[in-house]
């Protein structure tokens, strides 16, 4: 069965791209993001951009600060 | 809803429990599973305990030399 395009996606890009899209849904900012979660709001950015190889404990502190599991940042949607 | 012990472990807890449980019983030393997944056997060991803020990348490494989602090393069992 070939893979589809989103299956064959890294990790980083699925996180960067549910993160971004979450973010956006719950209509919060890098910024407001970033306060909520303890961290930097251009850490936010280049973590959107799939530029960061994000830690465990930092993927789990977005998922928390989004109300989320670290899973539903992981899938393919 | 009171959250059960597990969906209130960390994700580190978590991924730690799921690498271990599925290393085993796929039958591999932490030696082979470090081998396939190009990192060290101690840095297995210890990602096992729960002491490293393991990365995004390396989970994706395990996963994949686990032949796994990286998200199957997630989920709450």
């Amino acid at each position: 069965m070939k893979r589809s395009n989103r299956q064959s996606e890294s990790a980083r890009a699925r996180f960067a791209r549910n993160l971004k899209t979450l973010r956006i849904q719950l209509g919060l900012s890098q910024e407001a993001l970033a306060a909520n979660a303890g961290l930097h709001r251009t850490y936010i950015g280049s973590i959107e951009r799939a530029e960061r190889n994000v830690s465990i404990d930092n993927m789990e502190h977005l998922a928390t600060a989004l109300n989320v599991d670290i899973i539903d940042l992981l899938r393919v949607q």
